[in-house]
């Protein structure tokens, strides 16, 4: 039996919100499905951010409208960046919701503006609006600069552990830490996620990695090596972070899996038609460098795919 | 005190290769003088190989002739095919001799033209004339395809140690276990290195990862994790091999640096000296593509360089 490992494609929220030229709805909608019938069980579709925050990701509600009918075998995920947006996103009928943010104060203050104690507290009230609905829909948080900032710097173990304590407090449902300007490295990755496990246990779900300096995979493996079994990341690597100067793209979706696979891990995913999904992407979004060294070179002789 | 990690930059020789220009003997030694300048305590600065061979690396012997006076403090090494190759290098002057030996079949006759047991054989008789020699000079084996081979496909990890048993056997000083064409995962490089060790002792040296499947530095960290304290790879992460389809270039010199200091282990190598050092490369071959996920974003501001 092999151990289960989940990824959730964050390309249609993290990977377009700086991409240069806008993806159309349509071309949206036909990735979103292609990622799907890979086989990725969860897919971050887009964000309740006001449009003119970012106008690449004003078609969410229409997004998931569309895709709700479906009744899709996977996760529906949209970020929402505060009470209002998940308000938007709960009566939109998204199935997890996630939430961003910042250990740091230079990038809470950037990308938020608030300071991370207000984001607990902001925290509380929407866990209490949520856990008063009818519908049971968890809320994930995730702790932006967990482990490095690129405006603040260096990132103590300590203040990550206390912001994700402060996060369970208020009743969060699951947590990923989140390396956004791709500053961590194999050995502090082990160190946050020890230290933060020890503080709030199970709730810690995840990491969200990015690849801007080369150790994208490297820290999955070191995240994987202390018991983490999810993953956010992007099909191509697309991806970076509006208000953190110098991030690049997210860890690619395509290397990720193809490692978790050959190391005998369960994604569900189908590598053959993850890679198919890349036509889709370029389809919709010409302009855009797409990444990741496997859809290169294709999937080795020696890869045995799945029964 | 930091635990070392020797680095042996093989761009000179597995870099160019392959490379689609030539790069002038004037233009490799400045690049490899900027790469020594980074603190590289080990360069493979071209192969005796006969220059119709491998037209790029005709001028071996003139780099290594200019090269030896200096009396440089790292580690002249050169790579040869056979024992004329091993004479030359020997006569050259050169400080360590590497040899490439095939654990697959396949690529054993395609890149070296004799099988497997042949090169044990010819190991023997190598090793033979070297002890006969009043210098010391270390020969280092690399056992190539030992994680796969694009024309065999699987490559069992009791294949390698095999091989890896007659090298020892046969009285080579080190032998480096060569990811050729990139199909390595981490799970494998830990399973082969072990295995490997447990027959052959401190014999067993150290890694030559590609980065096909972009695994190169994740398997690097696998390796780590498992006692490997060697590590071959390429500025740029140039590279391939001509007889292996598909070869993408080696681990990323600079990524891979930047992992080891970043976790705490002591390279030797200055970064910022190294991140220069792309510049000389680049005027010398200006046709070649240039990879690495550091360079393009700079050492991150949580970087903290060795006193």
């Amino acid at each position: 039996m092999k151990e289960r490992v989940t990824i959730c494609e964050v390309g249609p929220r993290d990977g377009l919100q700086i991409a240069k030229t806008r993806m159309t709805t349509d071309d949206k909608i036909a990735w979103i499905q292609s990622l799907a019938a890979a086989g990725i069980p969860e897919i971050e579709v887009g964000s309740f951010v006001p449009p003119r925050v970012i106008p690449q990701l004003a078609d969410t509600a229409e997004i998931v409208s569309r895709l709700v009918p479906t009744n899709p075998q996977w996760t529906i995920q949209v970020l929402a960046p505060n009470l209002r947006g998940v308000q938007n996103a709960y009566n939109a009928g998204v199935d997890k919701i996630a939430i961003p943010v910042s250990v740091s104060e230079g990038h809470s203050m950037a990308n938020l503006n608030r300071k991370p104690a207000q984001s607990i507290e902001m925290m509380r009230e929407i866990m209490a609006w949520l856990k008063a609905q009818p519908r049971k829909v968890p809320l994930i948080a995730g702790a932006s600069t967990a482990f490095g900032c690129s405006i603040d710097g260096v990132v103590t173990t300590a203040q990550t552990v206390a912001l994700c304590k402060g996060l369970a407090d208020a009743g969060v449902d699951e947590i990923m830490l989140a390396d956004t300007v791709g500053y961590a490295h194999p050995a502090q990755v082990k160190e946050v996620v020890l230290a933060t496990r020890a503080e709030i246990g199970p709730v810690l779900h995840g990491l969200h990695l990015h690849d801007t300096c080369g150790l994208g995979v490297a820290n999955a493996l070191a995240g994987l090596e202390v018991g983490i079994r999810a993953f956010d990341s992007c099909l191509a690597g697309l991806g970076g972070c509006p208000y953190a100067p110098g991030a690049s793209g997210n860890v690619v979706t395509e290397d990720l899996v193809f490692m978790l696979e050959s190391m005998g891990f369960d994604t569900g995913i189908d590598l053959d038609v993850l890679l198919a999904s890349r036509a889709v992407l370029h389809a919709g979004l010409p302009g855009e460098a797409m990444h990741g060294q496997m859809p290169k070179a294709g999937l080795p002789p020696t890869f045995r795919r799945a029964a």
